[in-house]
């Protein structure tokens, strides 16, 4: 077992970007996809972080990732782009689908930018975070191989279509969510699993169609629960229309998983990205007045029993960044273990990961 | 006690015009109001069609919604308006703002159209079937008065801020999803608690912050759940700033209580849409292909048992369209109960309703 490791935020990133020139990608590139990893894992968000970065190196090395892909714009109109992803990493596609969406919106007031080609592309996040940074909405969507059931299918007809979202404030950091279309993502099935326990009903479905609080099941023979049922069911469709059907993306049970299938193979992938740009329909310090009015109206809401504060989506995550900026992130020993296995083949060998 | 009454769909909606035109309104404008209420009948969808026309009538002769109000153009950019409702019935102000979203859409490719001092806006899903019948995506928010907590609130914190889309497909009804994003709407839980029933432990909490099973709570001592937590919160806030911090609309606890508070006021709700214009990016017919294709391969899914299909969102309700069109209505006893009371005062005596 690997304990937990502390690690300073750009030693993380060089890291990151050392592992992935290996494969022949540009540094700037590399760069880039260090960027996102290292925002997850300052997040607190680590099952999006760094634990991905030995999975993606072995898509990138097995040629069913290209390292040298290049995006670029398949067709546009005044307010849209539809993005060719050159199978290159999820992030280096939806970083400038993202970019071309706030440029866009710069002009426009709003933006819809649909990638296809591309790849899993980590947390969500950290595509609408871009558009914030920019005083900017940004909305972030994608499709993925199904893992959620319908109501009343016996498998898995959706993927986990992520949703995020970041609104930018005045005093405020950025309101930002980041939430998979199922009750919960699979990884809390399998910790679940790991220490023993049965999990709530509505996690998961088996392969006769109904709630089961058995999470061995699950990937073989069952598959996540949508939130909600037919609301998360539906949103996650929604997803796949603006970020696979709309693309020219794989849609559905074309999609490949990216860690089980193929390795040499394109996952097919489809992302979108929505983003309107406030200050182009009024003054935005107004805008930010009002966001901050209402993000300090939540904040003095009345709270249950030992709890100090309502929060706003994205609160705690800021709030982690920032002693990660200044201390440091502490990896905790799952994603300490995937690096260390991840470096006995590279053999980098940072003095912080030994 | 009343019973259902059968209702040919003409009739519903002439009963709907002539009721309105009473208040001052405009012919035209009552036809707008009526063609929604009749089409959200129509799909089954009764808690927000004809029912509601009694308590819409209430408040425009109160004078808190303006029978003569007008929508107009508060703002506007080459992909986005702002609509400033004019206090009309939120059906006006946001039939106009979706025609406008069409409108842009069809050159901009997408649109974004906010909504500011309108209405209870009805059905969610009526505003994005008319981009829907215009072959583009729609997609409706609004925010509303807070009835719905957020994780560690002791108290209502967002309003149940619905989402509704409609996406064309080529040989089947457009998916239409509409939705709130409360685990389940108010009216569950009076329903539940009529029958004397507990309801589930994820519906409401309690003035302490508590999830409980005593429906009977709500709304005076328990605020419903958000879907699955913090994920129908997250959403619900992203709605309460497209629809109301972005158009200049109420937020929060400023939005009004169309039933319950000052029928003499302005309600102040926001609503936002957002329209991608498919035929803008390619051929509409292989758009139309590729949604009929993802639709029937989710028809073709394997079924839990005594499931005959996995179905899309909206397919029940274009079926009862269907049915509604060719037999009339089937007005549930709730929904004449009301009418009969509504037309006590009123004395338009249609032979359906007596």
């Amino acid at each position: 077992m690997s304990d937990s490791v502390n690690v300073p935020v750009e030693a993380l990133h060089a890291y990151g970007v050392e592992a992935l020139v290996t494969t022949g990608m540009t540094y700037s590139d590399a760069c880039i996809v260090a960027d996102k990893l290292v925002l997850a894992d300052s997040w607190g968000t680590f099952t999006h972080g760094n634990k991905l970065l030995g999975g993606y190196l072995k898509r990138l090395e097995a040629g069913g990732t290209d390292p040298l892909g290049q995006a670029q714009v398949a067709s546009e109109g005044p307010a849209w782009t539809i993005v060719d992803g050159g199978n290159a990493m999820g992030q280096i596609g939806c970083d400038f689908a993202m970019r071309k969406a706030i440029e866009l919106a710069d002009t426009a007031g709003v933006a819809y930018v649909g990638v296809r080609n591309t790849n899993h592309f980590g947390a969500a996040g950290v595509y609408p975070t871009m558009a914030a940074e920019a005083n900017m909405i940004g909305i972030a969507m994608a499709n993925d191989i199904p893992s959620v059931c319908a109501p009343g299918s016996r498998q898995a007809i959706m993927g986990t279509n992520p949703l995020a979202y970041a609104i930018p404030a005045g005093s405020h950091p950025p309101i930002l969510l980041d939430i998979a279309t199922s009750t919960v993502a699979g990884g809390k099935v399998y910790a679940a699993t790991q220490r023993g326990e049965t999990i709530p009903g509505d996690w998961v479905i088996d392969s006769d169609g109904r709630p089961t609080t058995d999470g061995s099941l699950y990937p073989l023979n069952a598959a996540l629960a949508p939130m909600t049922g037919h609301k998360g069911y539906g949103i996650a469709l929604l997803h796949e229309h603006l970020a696979g059907v709309l693309t020219g993306a794989s849609i559905g049970w074309q999609v490949l998983n990216w860690i089980f299938d193929d390795q040499t193979k394109p996952t097919g992938h489809g992302a979108a990205f929505i983003v309107i740009n406030p200050s182009a329909m009024s003054p935005l310090a107004k805008f930010h007045e009002r966001v901050d009015g209402l993000i300090d109206e939540i904040h003095a809401a009345p709270t249950a029993d030992g709890v100090e504060s309502v929060l706003v989506p994205g609160e705690m995550e800021w709030q982690r960044r920032k002693i990660a900026l200044a201390k440091g992130i502490e990896l905790p020993p799952d994603v300490t273990a995937k690096l260390r296995k991840l470096d006995k083949r590279l053999g980098l060998k940072p003095d912080w990961l030994t």
